[in-house]
This record gives C-alpha cells, structure tokens and sequence, in this order.
C-alpha cells in the first residue's frame, strides 16, 4: 500500500479539522467563555498533527480502493480524537474515554451521549459538539474535496469509501465538482432551517445547534429536555427537516437541474414516504390514549418516527414510557434508517429494497428453475456482484451486532438496553430504550464498553468495510 | 399446480400418522390410563381424513418444486392439528391453541412448552409428546418415503423441501434409499442412546421419552426440572448424544461404508468441534464461581452448551441465573445452531462457514477489483447462486424475526424474554430467557401469539420457503 500518501492526505485534513475548530472558538469570545484557551489548545495540536503528517512525502500520488478505505477510515478517528480534546483541556468532560466517545458519536451523527447534565456545559463547546454533527453528516472528506485542491486525481477511490449506500455514483463527471453541488445543497438547506427557527422565536444559537443537529441526523441537543420545551410550531419545522435530511441528496442534485421525472420515478423516495407514513399512523393509533387532542398525538408520532428513522435522536416524548407495540415499531425503524446518499445511518432503504427484491426473485427461481429475471432497481437491472455484495453485507450488519452485543454483555443492565444501545450506536441513532432512553444517557458504561460502542459507531457510519481494512495488518503492507 | 397430486400424497402421510399414533396408544394399555380412548379417537380421525384425501384421484402423478413445498408444508401442519387432538379430547390441555402450539413445538423438535404442571400429565401422552420429536427430527416425509411406495418418481423435490441446509444432496442415487439409510443410522443411535440411559439406571419409560428428546433435539421431559435431577452419568450420555445428533448423518454414511477420509477432512465437523469446545470452555470459566467442583462445572457449561447449540433445549441448571455473559453467548449459540443434514434447528453451521468466506471474499475483491476467487466449501466451489441464495435465506430469517418480534410486541412481558422467545421458537430450540427460560413456560402468552409462534416454528424447522409457498395463493393456481 502507498502509505506515505494515506498520512500525507490525512494530514491536509487535520489542517481543515483546525480551521472547522475556529466556529466554537469564536463562540467562545462572543460568550466569554474560559473554554476558548482549550479549544485554541487543540487547533495547535491539529496544526502540529497535520504538519508532521504533510511533512510526510509520499513517492507517487497514485491510490487505490486500499488507500481510500485507509484514508477515509484514519481520518475519522484522528478527527475524533483531535476533537475530543477541548473537552478535557477545558475539564468538562474529565475522561478521555468519555469525551472520545461524545466526539465520535457527533462526528459519525449518532448523538449517544455520556453527559448527564448537558445544561451546565460551557456554550462554546456544545457548539463544537453539535458541529461536529453537520461535519460529520455529509462526510468529512467529502468536504474537504470540495475545499482543498486534492493531491491526487483519484479521490473517487475516498468518496466512494465514505458515501453510504450500496451504489455510489458520482453527479458529474469530476468528483470534486460532486462535491461541491452536495456541499452547496447542504448549506442551503442549514440556512434555510436556521431561518426557520429563528422566525418562529427560537434564539439564534439554539437555532444554528439543532439546525447542525439536524441536518447531520446526528441529535446533540442543550437542554436535557431535549425538543420537548419548543414550541409545536419549532417542533414540526425540526420534523419536516429531520424528513428533508433522510432523503438521497442526488434527488435534490436532480430537482435542481429540473429533472423532476427522475424525482418522482425514485423507488427508493416513494418506500421511504410509505414507510415514514405508514409508521406515524401505527404509532399515532397506538399512543392516541396517552396524549390529549388529536394534533398533539400526531406531533408527538411525527416528530418520534421521523426522529429515529433519520436516525436523529431528537425527542419530544419519553417514548420508553408508550406501550411495547410503539416502542418496537421504533426499534425496527433504527434498523431499516433513511436513504442511501442521505446523512442518515441504518442498513438504508435501497438495501432494503434490493434484499426484498432478491428475495421476490428466489422465490420465483424455486417454482421456475429455469426462469431468467434480472433484479432491478430505480430501473437498471443489478449484476450478480451487486446482489451478493448486499447480502454479504447483510452478514457483516448482523455479526457485527452480534459481537458487540457478546462484548458489552457483561455491563450491568437490562437485555433491553444493552439491545438497543448496539443498535442506536451501530445505526447512528442515538438513544435508546430503557437506560440509554431519551431521558437516560450512556454515562453508565465502563471506560471499554465506551470504546466498543464508539468503534460500532464508526463501523455504522462508514458502512463497515472502510474499518475493517484499517484494522487489517495485511492491508498495511508495503507490497501485496 | 398437480392440486390433487398434493392432496392425495398428503392423505398417505396421514395414513402414517395413524400407525404413529399406536405407540402411545400401547403406552397407554400398559399404564391402564383414560386417554387410551381420546388416542384411538384421534386415530379414527386421522384415518377419515387419510382417506378422503387418498379419495382425490390425480390426473398425474408428476410433480415438480411447488407440489414438493407445498406437501411438504401442508403434511406439517396436518400432523400438528391432529396429532393436538389426543391432548384436547382427553382434557389435559384443554384449550386447542395450547394443545396446537405444544405439538407443532414437538413435530418441529422445537421443544417450547405451555404446560406448567408436566409431572401431572399421563404417560401416555407424555410419550405421544416426546414420539413427535423423534418423528419430526428426521422429517416426516423422509420416513413415510423410507417406508411406502411413492406414487410418484419424483420424490426428491419431497425431500429437498424437508431436508435443512443449504445444500441438499442424495446419498446414494435413489432417493427411497437414501430415506432408508437415514432412518436406520437414526434408529441405531436411538436404540444405543435407550441403552446406554436404562443401564445406567434410567426406567425404561424415562428413557425413551428422553431419548426421543435428544434423538429429535427436541428437549421435551416428564420433569419439571427436565434432566436435572438424574445422576451425572445419565447427564453426560444426554450431553455426548446431544453433540452426536448435531452431526450431518451423511457423515455417519460415510463412516459406515469406510470413507473416513471424507468424514475427517468435513470443514462443518471441525467447525462444529471447535465452536462447542470453545464455547463449553467460556461458559464453563465464567460460571466456575457458582459451582463447587471442576466436575460440575464442567458438567453443567458442556449440557447447557450442548442442549441450547443442538437446539435440544433440555436444562440441568437454570442458567437465567448465569450471569449476563454466558447467558449472551447461549444466546448467540441459538442463532448458529448445529450442522446442516442433523435433526438440529438454527441458522446452520455450514451457511455460517460460506457467510463467513464469501464476505472474506468481498473483502479481498473490494482491495483486488480484479481478482477472480471461487468461494469453497467442503472442496468444492460453489456457484453464485448458492452463494447469493444463502444471501437471501439470511434477508428472510431477519425479516422473519423482526416481524414475529412486531407481531408478540403487544404481550406484557419484557425485552429480553419476548426477544428470547422469538429466536428460541424460530430456531426451534424451545427455552429461552427470562418468563420463557428452562424453569418457566410459554402459558403466559395469548392464543393468538402462540399461533404466531407455533407458525415460526414450522417456519424455522422446514427453512422458511415451504411454508410461504403454502400461504401464496398464486402458487395454488390450477395453471401457471
């Protein structure tokens, strides 16, 4: 492997990690917060990181796939780590184990979180905090492609290693200019979030954190209360967004080059609308009794539904106190997660999609050997590679949970909990139910389970393969 | 579909049913007790029904895959509704659902049981229960083809719908045959197991019911705290019989006719061999603290491991009193389960082996876009459909699960033993944890999730698509 150009490019992203850190600096100034010093702190460790990995010079600038997992799968982690440090030098996060854990889970938008008292954090750092979301959602390389002139002309080997789905295409011909229209359409829809929260009366850094929160699907609120104290108006603003951010942003691409059959032919939209409907009208009947009128109870499955689907974790209800049938509807809606090419996490629609459709055909193949049908999907018919590829990463999806779930299992809580926090955390999702609930946090877990679930975190968000070959000593070797 | 054809070779397997139906009936004289006569009524009906089923002459006899589910699927669940009767005409289970759901658990060597007062049951029906295990172990259909002439010469697709595993072949060309040397390794090591438990002390009543538990790996007893309460030497046969009957009988085959060189270069024994070692070592350390000697701790870890592993599901300790680790890892076992071509239920070894190299594979052609490897397995390379099938039975038995878990969501009872009952069921191992573990019962659910489960069992015993070609109307179509 070309490893002197996996830590050169690795280093031109610490420098972006250093100059992302200036929001919450500037944060820190217009509040007067202490935590400016920790913060100005860790951007001189990025610089320094970044400089002795850019000093590294690699012989060519030649990468392969090998490389783009390696890169994309290093960066992560050293963005987690840098970004984990404000929260120690600042002494609002003692642990490092902790603040690792708080940072990874913003970075990947899952918004599990260890803090139990979230109110009294400095404002500055909560800013981080959720920034790390927005950063995090629509993928850290695939920002700083936009950005930085690539060494390398090969940056679709890095795309296609951090952009979820099981097809990854680019928009146009060159991967940078992909880059830039999904930056440009992410930032526009923010501004237009935060614009909407702020006219409905929602102070503006509430609106940019939620917005960041949002956007990225990731969850990190300031109040322990979650959404619950805004007002319905803000509420379905967050609901309609959480939607919004759940869809393939190739659709938006598509809109906006007024394509609009494309749009509206997409499979993968129409299962993700049926799904989001269907699950909100289950819910809706089944928590109808708790809550008072019938547009309360509406609000309150909306906001819970699209919460999880997206795989967000923002909440406006305790939902571990609705009746079980509400609660594993949720729980189901962890696994399947939103759109492929979309900043949610989860297996994704289209894999669903495709399984189910495999399935159709398996069927039909038994009664009719002989039959030749191709499984086909938003159109084209899939190879053989495709199909396979998705059922083998159904395998990973599966034993990876199981593994975590065998790892953690000797942390004190109910099976409940240790479930749904390997699902929340491998999915991108967040809360969970019982401890790890809405109203509950991660605190509980032991420095290592902390660890565990971080690791799942990453291998959720990146869609598994890209860690894998970072932890492959046989990857790492200089010839193969 | 040959409509009739399946219809009639069904009221042939009825017919069978009828003769199946002597041994407790006999069980019944010796003991002189009353369900002598519910019994024989049940054998008055199940002779009724085989002939108006023999009554429907088919136009031909050919069938193809469809007709081989759809016999297969529906001679299941013939037997399982009259083979409930003896126990609701004599009115010790009273309610059909209950009695419905005891016997399909027992046909499926699933094992799970609604009764809570076992030791107040007659020996006859006790025998009837635990004879429904022995028959459904091998299956069914492979024993009345053992034992009649066919009406067709196309009984492989009869067979191939009832065997499990992925790979379903035929020992030696004819299929009647190869019927006939499974069952007489089956009733050897039957006759051995009987043997070997009433030398060492077992009363002979004893020892068939259990050896019929073990032989199907079923795990029904007679006692409420199943095989707890016999001497160590009676445990350690069940256990070394539990191991043996998770074997592939076609090695036994091959043992029998000298090829022992195919038998120790099997990848799926050794698999097998180092899972159980493994896990009987790891269960066996994290318990040690509980238990006073290294005998009984090794005792109690290698019963446990072997029952939940082979799907057995008999307990000599309650390990819902395990801790949490040992509890997760039974847990795990359960979705493994033992080889493919044995009487056991779960996942099987060798789709877990092929899951396990095709994703190796993945991984290598993600790094090499253009290697060309086969994936392997017992020495032979298997083509892309076995592999992408394997793919989508994985797709269908987590659809399966997650929907079975939706449909119970509404009982009262916790996560974990809703959860555990779900896999326990589907993988047709019988307790699970929790209200549902070796000490407790399935009694607590409502009639209409204990028809869910009774469904998911078959589902698990007969690999999922027989019964959905049973429930698909289009497949019930005169022509297609």
């Amino acid at each position: 492997m070309n490893r002197k150009m996996v830590f050169h490019i690795c280093g031109q992203m610490m420098l972006i990690e250093a100059a992302l850190l200036l929001l919450p600096l500037i944060t820190s100034v217009i509040y007067r917060e202490s935590c400016f010093f920790s913060i100005l702190a860790t951007i001189g460790v990025a610089l320094i990181l970044s400089a002795a990995l850019i000093s590294v010079k690699p012989d060519n600038t030649v990468i392969y796939s090998r490389e783009g997992f390696c890169i994309t799968a290093l960066t992560w982690v050293f963005y987690s780590a840098v970004g984990a440090l404000p929260f120690v030098f600042s002494g609002e996060i003692p642990s490092y184990a902790d603040a690792f854990f708080e940072t990874v889970s913003g970075f990947t938008t899952t918004g599990a979180s260890i803090l139990t008292d979230i109110e009294s954090m400095s404002r500055g750092l909560l800013m981080w905090r959720s920034f790390t979301h927005w950063v995090g959602g629509m993928g850290i390389l695939v920002m700083v492609m936009a950005v930085l002139p690539m060494t390398t002309d090969r940056s679709i080997h890095i795309m296609r290693a951090e952009m979820p789905g099981p097809i990854v295409g680019k928009l146009v011909p060159r991967v940078r200019q992909t880059a830039k229209i999904l930056y440009i359409i992410y930032i526009a829809l923010t501004l237009l979030q935060i614009f909407l929260l702020a006219v409905g009366g929602m102070p503006l850094y509430d609106s940019m954190v939620h917005t960041f929160g949002t956007a990225g699907t990731g969850g990190f609120g300031i109040k322990s209360d979650s959404i619950a104290s805004y007002s319905p108006y803000l509420q379905w603003v967050i609901t309609v967004f959480m939607f919004i951010f759940g869809i393939n942003f190739n659709l938006y691409y598509l809109a906006l080059i007024k394509r609009f059959k494309s749009v509206f032919s997409s499979e993968e939209l129409w299962t993700y609308v049926a799904i989001v409907f269907i699950s909100i009208f289950a819910v809706a009947l089944n928590i109808s009794p708790i809550y008072g009128s019938l547009s309360e109870t509406l609000r309150m499955s909306a906001f819970q539904v699209m919460s999880i689907m997206s795989t967000t974790g923002y909440a406006t209800a305790d939902f571990n106190l609705w009746p079980q049938f509400s609660r594993t509807v949720l729980l189901l809606l962890m696994f399947i997660g939103a759109c492929a090419g979309s900043t949610a996490g989860g297996l994704k629609i289209s894999r669903v999609i495709i399984l189910f459709k495999s399935a159709k055909r398996e069927l039909k193949k038994m009664i009719h050997p002989r039959s030749v049908s191709a499984v086909r999907f938003e159109g084209k018919s899939l190879d053989q590679q495709t199909l396979s590829g998705i059922g083998v990463y159904l395998s990973f999806y599966i034993a990876i949970i199981l593994a975590v779930l065998l790892l953690i299992s000797f942390e004190p809580f109910d099976f409940e909990t240790k479930f749904s926090s390997v699902i929340a955390c491998f999915n991108n999702v967040g809360p969970g139910l019982g401890a790890v609930g809405p109203t509950g946090s991660y605190a509980g877990y032991t420095a290592f389970s902390k660890v565990i679930l971080s690791v799942s975190m990453l291998l959720g968000r990146l869609e598994i393969y890209p860690i894998i070959f970072l932890l492959s000593p046989s990857v790492w070797k200089k010839k193969s």
